[in-house]
């Protein structure tokens, strides 16, 4: 038996474009002689169309597609998620299914069983739980369908909650032969080993090959990753697919394997998840062309080296935006770095500008010290004039603010929070050293110069971010701790050799800056915790 | 039997601060001869308290504060809500629990049954349902517990979600002799009559009166209005608490007493909330001070007056910020304002650096129109000097964005959408004049000159907002109906007589700003559904 899970990249709310590239993958499985296709959660709406699910006339649309894809689907298995409206009519109105149609007819569907509402995902605000298995037989196998979630609850890995079912456990009476699942599971830093080891649980449990077709793609905050995989009987991986872009992954059971290893690639996963998530911000709306800050410091060559990657060396520009503050060495990196990378660069002086604040508004300042408010008013000027050429050009402002600096509120609201998609806002400090390391790996792209640079944001004279930061190599563990794995300030301390008063005041300092990151433009999502979706805290409180 | 409903003003995660409010709420109940004294809904935490409560030691310190409560409870029965440890030890680790006391004594736990997870609320994040009813007896009478949506199924009008069970039906067998509620229930425009309603159907079915105490207080975006009430066993209001203020609310459930109404006061309560909200946001901060930029524009105005209000006269400053295309009448208008209202005025005249920015760009810009660009880059300058002045002398930014010009993007970011706080982003244009109207009921505070200028951003020569938008009489019921009420294009176009293919295009329109939204600072909820909460829509999408 051959399987053939589609991994595609669906965009959210594009019918149309979701059931062309689900017809044409069924017709690339029959001329893989595949007896069975199989899509990612949701892909017809994509996954998370969120509010969208409130529109009903959304969900009838969705509906309407079932009768586009049926008559495709003669000779063959096709199994295809959308959410669809809860046929118990009780609590919420939808489920999140999967239709399953057998040889151009539709012999019925699974609903999703267990429903994150959890870290970034709310799927109790929109659906209710599915109640039953769902097996069918094909060619001799009894087969299982389930999607995503659903087989995450026997693994014990499931952090936030534990559903009171699980749904292996029911399975397990009834011998399936095979068990296929639909994804939606975003990536975060090395989690696809995770995933792994929670399919193979699945597979040891009920004694029968997984199959995952996994989504792939950017979709606002969330990266999906692809990395289909197929697991045997034994629980041991013997095929994954591509990650980061779609692919047409055959399985075929009948076929001894070998085991194979998740390969590891921690880094150049990252790199990708990154490239695809501005590529698919971008595309998936219709826009090309990216500006950005090139301050010679290592967050911009980052971000210019990543959008070059997604979006092309003539679709992304850079503006050089010097101060009195900033050293001529700065500038010449910059340089260096667009010349490397065959982008654009524009030099804009601000200290014009500079000065003019400064003598509008002495009369009323007059006296009191150089402060924040200045170091402020210049990267407001930069956030102004990049986001000028913005406006005037079309191209949309990449935002190069850092996890770390979020974090500890190290960055100017309105300056250089300035941006429409935010690149490395969950990329710790020491992460994008290296990053820059890898994408230096077959020779200098980003110049030797900016990596040695001591991290500054050149806003007063012989600034540097250690200044006013504890050094990155000991701040980035402590947001780690903090913010990604939430470990008490007592667990973090211990861990990490450092004071309890040490951690409670920089968390304190993370807190205050929360009306800030509110405001910072949303980003993409690399760690189990970031900053702009799946974190819901109060601005007023006083817990923290 | 008298119950004391103390409506309390709870800050998230201030512990102390909330036990000292409810000890002292223990204490004037005793004076006033209570048997009960009744809490809202979450009492020792606050509500919301979001992701608070995914850490284990805030959990830890919630449930020890029941013993600091305890020993006051002699005497009487006080019943205080909190978040505890679910005993199930299944599914979601919490449940929104209240702690009934009987004399100093902890007789038992009533948890939350129905979990609202729709609109602004997110409580199957966090908690699992309780599944049974609870029940005592005191002084002869059987008294059930109930927390909030426990009784919202029972009368039909949660829109949202149909609920399997139905705590009020569990109850008719049981037949208690006084039902008690615990709400945070969020204040939205003309909302406590259906909350009347509710809580009646629940008193008709179970034929015994029902005493709600709700919270008061603004926490974030939600405001929460009070307005506790007491209905008897008829289903008739009885006895209604204070709006948006503390108060101590008695009720003797065995004196006859007449029927009262729900007082009208649609725009009058509009004002509280918005008064309430801007207080609560400063002080449960240990902040005092706002800054604003007043334009002689009617939302900086209400804006002004509503600061005023709030915070006081002394604590609010204005600052004029004209520009070339600015009237002189705007600036007269606006020291008019500051007059009336006995707030400090400064005047900073934008145009040498708007000349700055111009002539900087002009080597890169040359020959390019007049376009959005130099009129988004005036409101940015405006947006730069008021966040100096912030910075400088530690005022607040207030933002004076109103809900029609957001729905449409017609704002600038890091512009007129600067600001830590937005005061009427949930506020229609026309809403606005009615209650710049109800401000000057008692003689002028806002100048007449102001209500009757034409809605104007003064950012190129005799513009006005109606240039680019429909008239607001126009565009203020679409935006109710598409964002509020979620009407189908078809339903909007028949209901307000304009061609479906109008509504379209404004709904695409409307939702082409989601970016921009999404960075504007949060404001206060008093709709049914605001943009900075409750309402979660996809960035990169291709429905709408």
């Amino acid at each position: 038996m051959k399987i053939f899970a589609a991994q595609i990249n669906s965009t959210i709310g594009d019918l149309t474009g979701n059931v062309r590239k689900i017809l044409d993958a069924i017709h690339r499985a029959k001329q893989a002689r595949a007896d069975i296709v199989l899509f990612p959660e949701l892909t017809i709406s994509g996954y998370p169309p969120e509010d969208l699910l409130l529109d009903a006339s959304f969900i009838d649309a969705v509906q309407a597609q079932l009768e586009i894809i049926r008559p495709a689907t003669a000779g063959l298995v096709a199994i295809v998620g959308l959410p669809r409206w809860n046929p118990r009519k009780k609590e919420k109105p939808l489920v999140n299914s999967a239709a399953v149609f057998k040889n151009g007819e539709l012999i019925g569907y699974k609903d999703k069983e267990l429903l994150p509402t959890y870290d970034v995902f709310d799927e109790r605000r929109y659906f209710e739980p599915g109640k039953e298995p769902f097996l069918f037989e094909y060619l001799g196998r009894k087969i299982a369908v389930t999607i995503c979630e659903d087989l995450w609850q026997h693994s014990g890995t499931v952090g936030y909650t534990h559903y009171s079912s699980d749904p292996v456990v029911q399975l397990q009476e009834l011998r399936p032969d095979l068990l296929l699942n639909l994804s939606a599971s975003p990536y975060y830093f090395e989690r696809k080993d995770a995933r792994v080891s929670v399919f193979a649980a699945a597979a040891k449990t009920l004694r029968c090959p997984v199959v995952l077709c996994n989504e792939v793609g950017g979709n606002d905050q969330l990266i999906f990753d692809g990395h289909s995989i197929y697991i045997n009987e034994k629980g041991e991986l013997i095929q994954i697919a591509k990650g980061f872009v779609e692919d047409d992954f055959l399985v075929d059971l009948d076929t001894n394997a070998c085991p194979c290893a998740m390969p590891k690639d921690g880094i150049k996963d990252l790199y990708n998840a990154l490239v695809l998530g501005v590529r698919d911000y971008f595309h998936k709306q219709g826009f090309s062309k990216a500006i950005l800050g090139l301050s010679g410091g290592v967050d911009s060559a980052l971000v210019a080296c990543i959008a070059k990657e997604a979006l092309g060396s003539e679709n992304v520009m850079g503006l050089a935006l010097p101060s009195r503050f900033s050293s001529p060495a700065s500038y010449a990196d910059a340089a260096h770095l667009a010349k490397n990378l065959n982008i654009e660069l524009k030099k804009v002086e601000i200290d014009s500008i500079f000065q003019s604040y400064l003598d509008l508004l002495e009369p009323f300042f007059g006296g009191k010290p150089f402060d924040i408010t200045e170091e402020n008013m210049q990267a407001r000027i930069r956030g102004m004039i990049l986001m000028a050429f913005s406006n005037k050009l079309d191209y949309i402002l990449l935002n190069t603010s850092n996890k770390s600096e979020l974090a500890m509120g190290y960055s100017t609201l309105y300056g250089d929070l300035c941006g429409g998609f935010a690149v490395i806002n969950d990329v710790t400090k020491l992460q994008i050293y290296h990053l820059c390391q890898y994408i230096n790996r077959k020779g200098e792209l980003i110049p030797e110069a900016i990596l040695r640079r001591a991290p500054t944001a050149e806003l007063r004279p012989n600034q540097t971010d250690q200044d006013t930061l504890p050094p990155y190599e000991e701040l980035d563990p402590l947001v780690e701790d903090y913010i990604e794995r939430r470990l008490p300030f007592e667990e973090i301390a211990r861990k990490r050799g450092v004071p309890l008063e040490f951690v409670r005041t920089l968390a304190r300092q993370m807190h205050r800056a929360e009306y800030k990151r509110r405001q910072a433009p949303i980003g993409i999502r690399v760690t189990e915790k970031a900053f702009t979706k799946g974190r819901n805290v109060p601005i007023v409180q006083k817990w923290i």
